[in-house]
């Protein structure tokens, strides 16, 4: 599936070998990461009124904290914990949000143990009670990125479960995900895509 | 406002001077905190497929970090940063969830000096895209809980910032908000007081 602008008009990919173009295409700002990109995305649905969606601090077992005299306490020990849930929530038009967002350098296919079992459940558990989950999820090395939908994602994954493929083929991506086009701002307009999603329920 | 019942019976507040009682009335765990009982009626919610609300994990900011060979990372210097956002999101009957719970030991009234002005402004941004906010205030000497509707406590602090009072009185949270008695299961039923807020949107 091919994401497309509300206007109706085709969204056409940047490609590196396009020619007499007056703008250079838009590839996302160089060194930055999706978790930034998506960051940047967020501050602005947030100071826009568009959406309040942020990341999610990362879950952090801390085992010793000193409190030295006149200054902040410090954490002196302490080790990343298993995320239990996804990386971003928030709310747009009302709706809970969920999602999570991965890179991978692989070409051909994104292989599903990025995810861990509990994202997955907990993404089905919001699902239930009615929230809008979905993954974001960037080919770096194709600098293209898609959001895809629950349903999709749960169908490969359980059918890894039951032995199935581990991964899920890009084609996958550009036939039933949304691609995302680089923008000016926000720099992933991530929301037009879960427009279409709401516009399905 | 007292909270009741669906059934429309009136709920009463277990006294500590009550005689004659078959069951002893619930008061919550002995030496568990506000924020403990809600992650407890929380993990209920969940796993009756009621509502997926959890904390968000406390924001470390992470200076210096180890990596030893053949065992996990340890963070050797960190610090707690402010909380930009409230305690606890998640979704209920496809509604987006947003609220802060906090304790005082004061028994007359609840000092705002308890929350931060962009924990406020955060709520503001989120019911401005449809979210649903609030706050649950525990008076620990009381043994009282309430929930109090965004409504109630943006009056006193928008009034707080224009030099009026620095607390809100015992008696708003009576009259206005909505207490909220332990019970078995789920400990602290706070989603029937969502409910009314649903309701009256």
């Amino acid at each position: 599936m091919k994401f497309n602008y509300p206007t109706g008009s085709k969204a056409t990919t940047p490609k590196m070998s396009q020619a007499k173009v007056s703008m250079p295409p838009i590839y996302g700002k160089r060194g930055m990461s999706l978790e930034e990109e998506l960051n940047e995305s967020n501050a602005y649905y947030l100071s826009h009124g568009v959406a309040v969606i942020h990341k999610k601090p990362t879950p952090i077992q801390i085992v010793k904290v000193d409190y030295p005299k006149r200054s902040a306490a410090q954490i002196k020990e302490a080790y990343f914990s298993k995320a239990s849930t996804t990386d971003y929530n928030g709310v747009y038009r009302g709706k809970y949000i969920d999602f999570d967002a991965k890179e991978t350098t692989n070409s051909t296919s994104f292989p599903l143990s990025n995810f861990h079992e509990h994202q997955i459940n907990h993404m089905k558990d919001c699902e239930k009670v009615g929230g809008i989950c979905f993954t974001i999820i960037k080919f770096v090395k194709l600098n293209k990125i898609f959001l895809l939908k629950t349903k999709d994602l749960f169908q490969f994954w359980d059918s890894k479960e039951n032995g199935g493929r581990k991964s899920i083929p890009l084609s996958v991506f550009e036939e039933q995900g949304y691609q995302l086009e680089y923008q000016m701002n926000p720099l992933i307009p991530y929301l037009k895509a879960v427009d279409k999603i709401i516009e399905n329920l």
